[in-house]
């Protein structure tokens, strides 16, 4: 069972080498808790899943589960071509003591009739409530409102949706009108993130550097100061919509937001991966200021 | 020769039936040019030049010239599907006076010699000034920082482009490093405008429903007030994002927001073509208080 | 009212400065007509709509129509991004005299309710069936043989549709399964054409050069002779499938092919388009010896 | 170093419940060898690499090489989306005994600067060569031939390329003009096999179920026989052909025919994976029965 709030998307910190870095994890890790999130979503794209072995991805879930030690909600992304691949990994999450798996579209699958029969197969194997990743930049496959919806209606484990779709604003609207099911999460970043908890979100799932941000926003709209958290949201947004516009590349930028905040040693994001250009860690820092944040 | 500054990607207004409204094109070129716009670029994606016929396509570039009259450069969309039609049509904007032709790529045209040999020919062919249209989303061609910059070295009317691939930013400060032959115009819906002009943009070309913001960021910037044109752009960021969300869908918001405004009639879209549901509309109004704009 | 069998999918023929060759039309019309097709399907892919002008497609259409003379019914291209345009082409093709229109998915539009009503709303304001023309790659649009088959179940003039999504063999079962309101063309440079006739196509639409094959083969399989049309039929593989591989630069090498016939004058294809390389003809002359064929 | 020829794109053998069939795999090996292959190709996308598990690619490869024996030179797919992974599995491949690597681009990495870097370094930590799989279909990532080359000419690992992008006829002839340094292996399902030979590849890989067949054909042409080479080849197209529509969903007929054949259990293709209707196995049957082969 996830909580309401922000579920960070979590990187995977490296060495310089390019290995796994299991200190910088365990530290990165208790950041993110204290920071004040209300749970971690583990290796997805953000957290370079794509790019490590079975073995490492095997690796990374225990040494956070570990680390959390029941402090935070974990979802683990169980994301694989193949179903019988997708449930090895989400038992192994459940087995492991996630309280959630996050699953994309197999890339490509454009066939409502094999995704639905992707998602129950993954379902009836395991207890884990699932998050549906609304991914179609990445898998190339666009999900309907209509079928959200239905995987919520018709399958039970299927208790959450994190839309990545433009404009998710919109997309909230329509699901909700579908179905009282699903619990929603925006992402893009963040970039909405006021006005996707306003048309009803439950939270979100992203990577942005500064979580305690969003876990503010979230407070002061839970808390009835609406126009608070909305001044409070607007104020940060030249940092949001920074970072956001970085995209994938955006894994650089935040590896080295947590490098400069002492967090973790190396800011190597495994090949091929765009690195930052000197000018954007200058721009990153002015409107880090300009904001009022601080990077320790 | 084009100003640097804001060249506003115009809307195409239409009646409720789906005509060309001649009266709201006048209207809405006097308002864009009273907001003190340094240009227009029309029938682009924004002015729902695939949905137009060449008749009404030829008319509407008559109608804003002869309605501009000189008081600012007008830009034309000239981009089609096969070299001799995109000749064609760059050869009546130059005969109906216009000052430069805006081209993008032919659909899926992933092939750089023959994407040079299509700029080539059309420069050939013409004397006005060419804009490089970089649309990767829209065409499904992208183009390369090197190969941009190669068309402005190795073709003299290639003298302007205008990027949509995000992060602009950056790919501003690759192409100046290959090139002192194109200036470059900002895109991605303002979003990232003051980091645009602070990587070197002369400009942008984008169809924000407040140019006039745009504008005065510009002026702020280039009269030496770099932080004031920071502060002034950032104030404006939420609405400025809120807008850039919709994407495509984003000229039926701009419609209903020039109709708020009275400029024009109808709010009107060719079908199909995204609407906007009514959330989205309180949310506009909502935000534009918030930033202390007025519609009117 | 379309024919069982071949409707042959036309070329334009251009003069060598890439005009309309006129003359060139109206003798390959004889051709194609002479050559025993049941049909023909103007205006496609394969005749360049989308690097001719509005008053070229026009042009076209008319001159096809006239030479024609009611002599094999004429199918014509009207597909546009907008929903507005396609119903003036398609006005224009009933006023003409054409036998039906064919109406590909509008560019990237993945969305079932929004391409619903695309085609609803062209039915609506023309009496001609429509032909649905399936063209995932072109288009980047999907359609499954569920919805193909609603198009047909709950829209009257929807009467055919053109298949182009491998297998085709697989997918005529499907629709078939789902509707008695569809007749189904087969498409994929004739590849499969008996196995689609097989599978229950009334017959197919194709631009292959040498339609009297797939003429010959549709007589011999509905006359009884199927194994006879399966045998003529296979003799002629190597030929329809090295046409095949060429894709859209299949244009070029059926154009060098009518020259060569005698039909045409110039092979003149509008740029941007894959040329035919020296060896290509040298094999294509080969292979056509090989299966007795005559370009005379 | 591979030989010249054909070098089969294997299948993988799962059990009716999906697990390896580690059986079945010996005997596939086997039954590839006595039809007379000059290698084999495992762990491509006939090989359903993307939904095996990285333990379950080592152990398929262990398998291999070791019911091999030193039969046939063995190339091992290690296509990843990270540097990283590529090179560790190319590594495992080395010291496993295998006697090439192939390798696609990374999903969507369009942009010839990051390409040319994932090779190099690959080819930095391996002695084995290299054979570039041009893949655009599955990878989205389109290599044009001088591109292809310069892999070629400058990397020294690089000496085979495998081609997918139709027509390879025409690549073929572009790549040999821009260099000596790369064997070319074509592909398509074998569709166009006599004419590649004939563009001078060096053989073709690809997962054809009779590679018997293919393998005849090489030997008919490299023996100065290249009309009966011809004849034959043509003679089995209906077949080859057939094969060759289903695309991906080839995996599934592939799976029937061996099991037809007697040489493995069960044809389970783990999901998702396009199944066979019942009246594509009889058309197969009618096809093979008409080419005069033999299931046994």
């Amino acid at each position: 069972m996830l909580q309401n709030g922000i579920s960070v998307i979590t990187l995977t910190p490296f060495d310089d080498q390019g290995n796994l870095d299991e200190k910088g994890i365990r530290k990165l890790t208790d950041f993110y808790i204290q920071s004040g999130v209300h749970g971690m979503t583990i290796l997805g794209i953000m957290g370079e899943v794509h790019k490590l072995s079975d073995h490492e991805r095997l690796r990374v879930m225990n040494l956070v589960l570990e680390q959390t030690n029941g402090r935070a909600p974990v979802t683990v992304g169980c994301t694989a071509e193949g179903t019988k691949i997708a449930i090895d990994l989400a038992k192994e999450a459940e087995r492991a003591g996630a309280q959630a798996v996050m699953i994309a579209a197999p890339r490509n699958l454009n066939n409502e009739d094999m995704l639905f029969k992707h998602y129950t197969e993954i379902a009836d194997n395991i207890s884990l409530p699932i998050v549906i990743q609304d991914e179609p930049v990445t898998t190339g496959v666009k999900m309907s409102p209509q079928f959200i919806a239905r995987l919520g209606n018709e399958i039970d484990n299927v208790q959450y949706v994190k839309l990545e779709e433009a404009p998710t604003t919109v997309k909230i609207t329509k699901i909700l009108n579908e179905t009282d099911q699903l619990k929603i999460y925006g992402g893009l970043g963040g970039m909405y993130f006021f006005e996707e908890l306003d048309r009803g979100a439950a939270g979100i799932m992203t990577g942005f550097a500064f979580p305690e941000v969003l876990v503010k926003t979230f407070e002061l709209f839970t808390n009835n100061q609406k126009e608070a958290a909305r001044e409070y949201f607007y104020q940060n947004l030249p940092l949001i919509r920074f970072e956001a516009q970085l995209g994938i590349g955006g894994v650089a930028i935040r590896k080295e937001t947590f490098k400069l905040r002492g967090i973790i040693d190396s800011s190597h994001v495994r090949f091929p991966g765009a690195s930052v250009d000197q000018r954007t860690m200058e721009e990153l820092q002015e409107i880090i200021d300009f904001v009022g944040l601080t990077v320790k």
